[in-house]
């Protein structure tokens, strides 16, 4: 349910509509805009008196939200959500660029590949410290000391860090190093973890579950913006199909339709999607063609040594060109890269 | 199996060799490149005798290939197979559009949307007569009198026809008012019907099946090419998964890895693959900026009076936006839209 | 639309019904009972002035039918439908399973397998003579030879023979040889099929689509129903899903929610639903316990020759193991094995 | 990789090969036969010295293991693992009912359906303190108040409680409070939760995921079993497929593809796997049919009512009704119920 508050109302009657909707044990969440105010009830709308709330001072209308997620919803929030990023916006008119390994295996390598996407025009560094293998017996990451690499990753070149936390109780160990936290697709339904997330409010990047409808990922998202965190960008990473030619399929649908049903920022991962990095290049331009906010790709220098995901990394060569073609296809659906470090440190 | 003829080699060499291929009961496939012919080899492979093949003179080396399909092959014809569509041709470097009504409902009807797809640029009038209707209490087409609308909007317009054929039996009746015969997705394994398109040598859009693994598109390609018709184009067209807000999963992987696989020319049809209207225009960019050669889309002056399928039907004024889109995405990939009829006759 | 007649009303006043129904261009359906007669009306029923109807002599009510499907609903025809074979009855209380070859291979291995089915308690063979295959150089089936050869066990052993029909041309053919008509998963949306099959009036046995839910499985048979052939039999045989340890999966919820919703009977082929021998009897218990009124089998005497199919068929003595097993999981539902020919003869 | 001792050698000798293995960093598993000791080893075998281990004495042969999966194995261990449940064993020739609410709403709706699920013969209590939910915004359960109304209904019926715990931290509060602790779908990748719960050494019922392979589901409960927690039991509940007359696909496969591949015992949870209380006792009498260990069954006495999952949930006498029939599919397939509280405390 919606609250839309009339154009210019003075700020006393919106705290009183507040404070009314506290009283009965709801949530209010409020959205400012040019003109006016909405807020947002969320909890068992059965338990409102419409008829009391539509004779309070300062009330225009009230809408009901007809999705099971509300705070995600585009009728909630219509305008578009920004994602602030160190200098870049993710959300807002810049296609944004994460890119690095699957998993962070050595400071040298980590610092090689860092400093090659930010030359070829990447906005963040991706890498996992905390590894979900399917087998027990599989290289689960470095841990903390991944974490420290990725620090000093970000000192040397600047770029943002987007890695991923596995547990509730590693929130805050992960947070004090990373710029956003990763959940990752096995987790996307892992509601202790949605919690703490949400709680931290420290920026989220949500991945779609393998087999998760686009409900379920917006549901899941809710789980963090009840928290009053809504730095979340949502990430199409594939599906889970009866085609085998690729690892997963990509959902392409899943970008227009996630942009018609939600404010947040909407990315894909072509890596994960494809499995395969011949086809990475055409799946990163086929989603920004489709309206997708950016990437996120895996680059590793040697992928055949890679400890994990060697198969569907680009060589730094291959990644700068891809970056070159997104962004003719970003400029022909009139947008643009975000402005990289790259470039900035060119200039200088 | 290929057999690699030597470059320049006698044209005596190659009709020997390919005597000696039919003697034994396999068949022969003549690929002419600029130097040098290559003749594959299709049948049971087991009973040639490799030995007394390379002793044969113009004979430089023979490569197995790898996948049940084999005339579908790029390693079989490495070269992009052009599908001639009067005038323009399906896989070279100009984008193809196909546009119509999903059924041909009425005389007046159809020769209005075909002038109006005309006029927005596409290059050819799809429309159904026969329907294949998951209901047998559901409108099923206008059979022949539909076939015979059809073939008077291409004398109106000069746009060529592509409909569908739904029975061995019908291929020569179709074949007569058709320009290409469409296999849908109901149908890509109904074998009778693809050996009765492949002895028509009438070019055919044979579409992915709804739950077909992209090697099966292959296989039943191939039942086409093995009578020697290899006037085909394969249709990605969505695939049936668990999501639910799209009717269809566009399965956008196929496009590259379709590309990389065969040397036919690949389109999408974004109508059936999203199944609304809405999310038309993202996916057509998508497919092109993915590698598709083509796209195929419903289009209707009232959606919401169709007979069928309005809901994914543009309206002629979101068409026109939509191949705008689509052109400057062609662009950002180095293509261009095949040059159009309108645009001939706007010249002259 | 289903018309209920009052008990024990006259035969002129259903005939006047059903005429009047004609007049306005839709088609009756009737349906005798012990004590009174229901009149399915099909077509487009907004046309129906319901008033009018209620004024006439003989109705009692009319029920509106909720369903797409409506001659195969169990709302328009309550009680099971029997379908005869030769002496037992699908649908009826005893289990009935029909066995043999994948294909016809040839005349001595089919006669073999023939009377080892038999003897095991078979009651009708299966085998194919035409085969649906997805490379057009694999082995496509003997044809009418093999449908001679069919015929010829029959004329042996006794037992009725099931085979596949791929094409509408071929419908006669196989309907002169075999006493099922098959129509297999890739053809289940073959309307042209569907049809033939339909006006053969001859007794059809329509396979589940591959990835058809079942409410498409409905819609097919109602194609066959609405020409009046009632004698159809539905068959799981597997769903494709994301699953790579079977073939298929078996889609058990398919038995209970069929036998809700049709009246028609349900039998499950657990030789391809898993695509290995080793799960083909637990699986067949399965069927039977929750409900299935049938089995076709694949059984081949040296499975490892076999030309298609070999990993999914039983042994003779495998076979014989199933069918002793399942007739302990029949009884323990309340039923039992149909009467076989092996015992009829074991007794005289 | 598996080494076979040889029959009746001395403990010392396997002692030696226990502490070579642990010496180069490897795991060693022992599994005590009645004649001979056969240790796993688990870890990256490619550092083995095989022709090293083969000249110790007592060693009779070395065996890879084929699968990513080790100790979950048949290969690894061929017996059938028994995991105890206050009297009865799960995994024994006994077929084991886990029955009771979705979620613990309250003490007195529990405590009556504890006791009617136990006079109908139910060997185990289920009932979720902790629910998973998709929307943040639905019941979530009563956490620990709900964990000492089981412990209660436990005092009072004798009937072992089945729980989920839903987060690492959670695991020792539950292990407290239940008799197995369930691992549910959403999380059967949640590794931390995984780790865990094997190191908590408490009796683990792990569901499959809505998506996972068989081959992942047994690498999840690897995980548990690595720490050397051998007392884990697999759930099939059902596969998330494109048919929707049922909430997810049971994939009655599974149960012969585990009982062949693992050990590990082996249920089904009808309620989940169809979604339809109309449909669980069919599905039931085909789990056991298909060799099923056990079965874990939502009852309520007011579906209706259920705050979640009413509409798959048996009332008390449709449960009786289901555990007859089991009782006579058990009996069909040569089991038996493991006997139950409900029928000692009638004799006593």
């Amino acid at each position: 349910m919606m609250i839309i508050m009339k154009a210019n109302c003075p700020k006393e009657q919106i705290q009183h509509i507040v404070e009314e909707i506290e009283q009965i044990g709801l949530k209010a969440h409020l959205s400012q805009g040019e003109e006016r105010t909405v807020i947002g009830v969320v909890g068992d709308i059965r338990s409102v008196n419409r008829e009391h709330f539509l004779r309070q001072p300062g009330i225009e209308r009230i809408v009901p939200i007809s999705h099971p997620y509300k705070i995600a919803s585009r009728e909630f929030i219509p305008q578009n959500s920004l994602f602030p990023l160190d200098g870049v916006k993710i959300g807002d008119e810049g296609i944004v660029i994460i890119a690095g390994p699957c998993s962070v295996e050595s400071r040298e390598g980590l610092l090689e590949i860092a400093q090659a996407v930010r030359e070829a025009g990447a906005h963040a560094l991706r890498g996992g410290a905390y590894k979900p293998r399917t087998s027990p017996y599989a290289f689960q990451g470095l841990g903390e000391e991944g974490l420290e690499y990725l620090a000093e990753a970000r000192e040397v070149t600047g770029l943002p860090v987007v890695t991923e936390v596995m547990a509730p109780e590693q929130v805050p160990l992960v947070a004090r190093y990373a710029d956003v936290l990763q959940i990752g697709a096995r987790n996307m339904q892992n509601y202790s973890l949605l919690h703490a997330a949400g709680e931290s409010q420290h920026p989220v990047l949500l991945k779609r579950g393998i087999s998760a409808t686009i409900e379920e990922l917006l549901m899941a998202a809710e789980y963090i913006l009840s928290h009053g965190n809504r730095k979340v960008v949502l990430c199409e990473r594939g599906i889970r199909t009866f085609e085998t030619t690729t690892r997963n399929t990509t959902d392409i649908n899943a970008i227009p339709v996630l942009k018609s049903m939600t404010h947040l920022p909407v990315i894909l991962d072509p890596s994960h999607s494809t499995g395969n990095w011949q086809y990475v290049s055409a799946v990163a331009r086929a989603a920004v063609a489709a309206g997708a906010d950016g990437l996120i790709i895996e680059v590793h220098p040697n992928p055949e040594q890679a400890l994990s995901d060697g198969a569907q990394s680009l060589t730094p060569k291959h990644f700068v060109e891809m970056v070159m073609q997104v962004k003719a296809i970003a400029e022909a659906v009139g947008r643009s890269l975000a402005p990289s470090k790259a470039l900035a440190s060119n200039v200088s």
